[in-house]
C-alpha cells in the first residue's frame, strides 16, 4: 500500500555494493560459508562479516546469503520479497503454461486453464484460513484504498454511522475516504501517542456506538508496526468486525468467523501487486448505494466469482502459487511459528542493545510484520542504511512520517535473511557504540 | 474486457490436440517446412495440411508453425496472445532484474528501480502515440468497465448531458454505468441492425446535443468487430471527444489531439490484463464529484503519477516491454501495416468463399482487430472449431451473443498465424462445400 511503500534506500543499483566487492569493506574480518536456502544451485562465494560469532548465540546456524548470488535480502513494506521458489516456478511456466500453448498473461479470463488456476487459488486460500462458506471470496482490483470506498458503499446508507479505530496511518485514511459515503466516528486514535498503541478492549467498549453498522480496524499498520494480536468485538449485535489485513494476511491463523469483511492487498505476504482480496460474509453484500461504481459493487463480483470483466490474471496466478507454498510449509500456524522466530531474535537483538536501538512501539502490540527502530545516535542512520545495503540488505529506511528503520519481515522473508539483519546490527553497535 | 472474452474452446487441454499428433488427421495430406517466426529455436518438424497450395496464392510464404513447438496461435479477444520476444524477455529476468537483486514483482514502487520502468513506459507510450505535452497519462487499475464509472464522476455534474454512440456491447455498457452519475443519451444505436454497422458523421451532426459535456464512442467493438475508421467532431464546441479504444490502442497511429480523454484496458494489444490507460487532457481533471472514490479520481492520480498507492507494478512492466517493442517495429504506422495486411487476407478468404462463410459486419467499418464471421452451413461451426483447436488455432468461436466465429488478430499475432487461419478456412472448405 502507497504510503506504507514510500521507505527507499536504492544504493543497491551502485555496483559498488553487488557481493563481489564485499571483500573491499575491510573492517569486517571473518569468513562464513554460504548454505543455499533455496533450490537453485550457487557457488560457494566467501563473505567477511565480524558479526557472525554473536549470532552464533541464536539457535539456528546463520545463513550469511540468499539462494542466487544476484538475490538480495529486500526488507520493502510492499511490494515486498516473494518466495523464491514461487519465483522459479513462474519463471519456469512463464513462457508456456503446462500443455495450454500460452503464457498465463495470454490466457482469456473465460477459459479453462485460468479457471482452474483461480478456482485453485481460492480454494487453497479457503483451507488455509478455514474460511466458512457462508463466505464469498474475491479477487479484485484497486488495492484496499478501493475498499476504503467500497465498504461504506456496500454496507451503508449515507445516515448509517460506523465505528473506525484508528491504530495508524492506514485506519486514518480508511476512515476519511468513508466520510464520503456514510456517517463514520472516530471512536479511539492513537495520533497522539505517535500511532506506538492499541486500546484495550475494555476501552474499547466503552467507547463504541451501540448503533454502529460496522468498527473498523487495520489489524497491522505497516507504517507505524502496531499489530492487533486479538479483535474487538462489535457492541451493536447487529453490526460487523471489518479489518484492513493487507500487511499481516496469511501471516498467522484468523478466525474469520468473528468477522463481517476481511480484505487485504496481496502485495506484502501473498503475491505482486494489482490483486486485492476480499473476503465477505455472504448475507452483507446485495444492498449498495445507487451511486456504487459496478466494479465496487460486491454483489456483481460475487455473482460473477470475481469475474465480471477481466480480472488480474497473473497477480492471481501467482497469489495462487504462493498460497501453494504456504500449504506446503505446512499451514499458517507453522507460517506463524517461523514469524515468531523471526520477529523474536529482531526485537531481542533491540531490546539487547542497551539502548543503541529503540523500538517506539509498546510491547504487546509489536508487530511480527513491520519492525520499526531507531538508532540512540540518530546521526547514524544513513551510515546504518549504508552499510546494511552493501551486505545486500536493502530496503531498510523507515516511513518519512516515522524516521529511523524498519524491517520488514514478511512470510517471504527468511531466518537467514533477519539473522543476517541481527547479526548487521550487533557488528555495527560493536563497531559505533 | 470481460464480455468480449466469453469465447472458449478448450480443446488445447486434450493433449491429443498437441503437435505431436498432427500426423493423425490422415485427411491432410501435404509436408510443410517450418520457419521461425520469433527469436527462439526450433526444431524442424513437418505439419500435413492440404490447404498450403491454396495459400500461395498469397503474397506471403505459409509459415505454418508458432516459434515454439509448445506454441499455439491464440485467436482470443483478450487477455490475447502477446509478442514471443516480450515473454521471452520477461522470462529473462523475472527471477531478477537487472542489477536490482529481485523481481520486478518484489520491487518498492517507490524504488528508483521502479520508477525507471514507469517512466520509461510512459515516455514510450508518448513517442509511439505522439502525445502532446497537455496530456496527463495515467496507468490505473479496473479495467475499462472503472473508467465507465470514472469519466462522468470526474467531468460531470450530476445534471450534465452527455452523448453516447453505442456501436455494441461496450458502448452500451459504458452508456449505462453512466445513468449513475450524469445526464447521459444515446444518440445512435446500432442494436436494431446487431451492432453492424457505424453512423455517418453528417448523420451524426444531426442527433448530438449541443449542450453536451462529452460524445463518447468506443473506437472499436471487440465482440461486434466494428471499428471507427475516423473520428466524430463534438458539436458542442466545449464539448471534447471521448473514446474506449481498449481494442485498438496502439493498433495504428492516432491524433491524440482530437480528442478529450482515451482509455484503454492493456489485455488486448499492449500487455496483460490488470492495467488500465487514461490519456487525458490536463484541463480537464479537478472537478471531480463529491462522492468520487478517491482512486478513481483523475486529479489525485495525476498529481501523484499514477502512484497514489501501489500500482499493478508487473502490468506496468509488461506494457513497457511491448511498448519498445511496437517501437523496435517502427512505430505504430508500420504496426498498422502489418495489421492492415493481416486483416485483407482474412477477410479476402471471407469474401472469396462463395457465400461459404460470411461476414456480417458493413464493408467500410470492419475492424482490423476482431473478425467475426459465421458459416452458410451453421450446422459446421462446431467441427470448424474443433478441426483449427486440433491444427494449434485456438480462442476461435464467436461470442455467445453473436455466435459463428471471432479471429481476433491484435498486434501480436503473427502474419504467419492469419495465413495458417487461411489456409486452415480453404481446406475446410474444400472438404466440406
Amino acid at each position: 500500500m502507497s504510503m506504507a511503500a514510500l521507505s527507499g534506500t536504492h544504493l543497491l543499483q551502485n555496483p559498488d555494493h553487488r557481493i563481489n566487492n564485499f571483500a573491499t569493506h575491510s573492517h569486517h574480518s571473518l569468513v562464513t560459508s554460504i548454505r543455499p536456502t533455496g533450490p537453485t544451485s550457487v557457488r560457494p562465494i566467501s563473505i567477511k562479516c565480524a558479526a557472525v560469532p554473536t549470532t552464533t548465540q541464536t539457535n539456528d546456524r546463520p545463513q550469511a546469503q540468499t539462494s542466487s548470488p544476484d538475490r538480495v535480502f529486500n526488507f520493502a513494506p510492499g511490494p515486498a520479497t516473494l518466495p523464491e521458489t514461487v519465483l522459479k516456478k513462474a519463471e519456469s511456466e512463464l513462457y508456456v503454461w503446462r500443455d495450454s500453448g500460452m503464457s498465463v498473461m495470454e490466457m482469456s479470463h473465460r477459459g479453462k486453464d485460468f479457471l482452474s488456476i483461480i478456482q485453485k487459488a481460492e480454494s487453497d486460500l479457503r483451507t488455509l484460513l478455514d474460511i466458512p462458506e457462508e463466505y464469498h471470496v474475491l479477487f479484485l482490483q484497486g488495492g484496499a484504498t478501493t475498499q476504503f470506498a467500497a465498504l461504506p458503499l456496500n454496507l451503508c446508507k449515507p445516515e448509517d454511522q460506523v465505528d473506525y479505530v484508528v491504530t495508524g496511518s492506514w485506519g486514518d485514511k480508511a476512515f476519511k475516504e468513508a466520510q464520503k459515503f456514510c456517517t463514520p466516528n472516530v471512536i479511539w486514535s492513537g495520533k497522539s501517542e505517535k500511532y506506538t498503541k492499541i486500546p484495550s478492549f475494555s476501552e474499547l467498549d466503552q467507547l463504541q456506538n451501540p448503533h454502529a453498522r460496522y468498527l473498523h480496524i487495520c489489524s497491522n499498520e505497516t507504517i507505524h508496526g502496531v499489530e492487533f494480536k486479538d479483535y474487538p468485538t462489535p457492541k451493536n449485535p447487529n453490526g460487523v468486525l471489518i479489518a484492513d489485513m493487507s500487511s499481516n494476511f496469511c501471516s498467522k491463523p484468523v478466525d474469520v468467523s468473528r468477522f463481517g469483511v476481511i480484505y487485504a492487498g496481496a502485495q506484502k505476504n501473498v503475491g505482486p501487486s494489482g490483486v486485492t482480496i476480499v473476503i465477505i460474509r455472504k448475507d452483507l453484500i446485495g444492498n449498495a448505494q445507487d451511486i456504487t461504481p459496478v466494479m465496487l459493487d460486491y454483489k456483481i463480483q460475487a455473482e460473477n466469482n470475481s469475474l465480471y470483466n477481466t480480472p488480474p490474471c497473473y497477480a492471481i496466478y501467482m497469489c495462487g502459487l504462493v498460497f501453494e507454498d504456504l500449504l506446503e510449509q505446512g499451514g499458517l500456524k507453522e507460517v506463524e511459528k517461523k514469524n515468531k522466530k523471526k520477529a523474536e531474535i529482531l526485537y531481542n537483538a533491540i531490546e539487547e542493545s542497551n539502548g543503541f536501538y529503540r523500538c517506539p512501539v509498546e510491547k504487546s502490540v509489536r508487530s511480527l510484520m513491520n519492525v520499526p527502530f531507531t538508532l540512540e545516535k540518530s546521526e547514524l542512520e544513513g551510515e546504518f542504511i549504508k552499510e546494511a545495503a552493501k551486505e545486500k540488505m536493502v530496503q531498510l529506511k523507515g516511513h518519512r512520517s516515522v524516521g529511523g528503520m524498519r524491517a520488514s519481515i514478511y512470510n517471504a522473508m527468511s531466518l537467514a535473511g533477519v539473522e543476517k539483519l541481527v547479526a548487521f546490527m550487533k557488528d555495527f553497535q560493536s563497531r559505533h557504540a
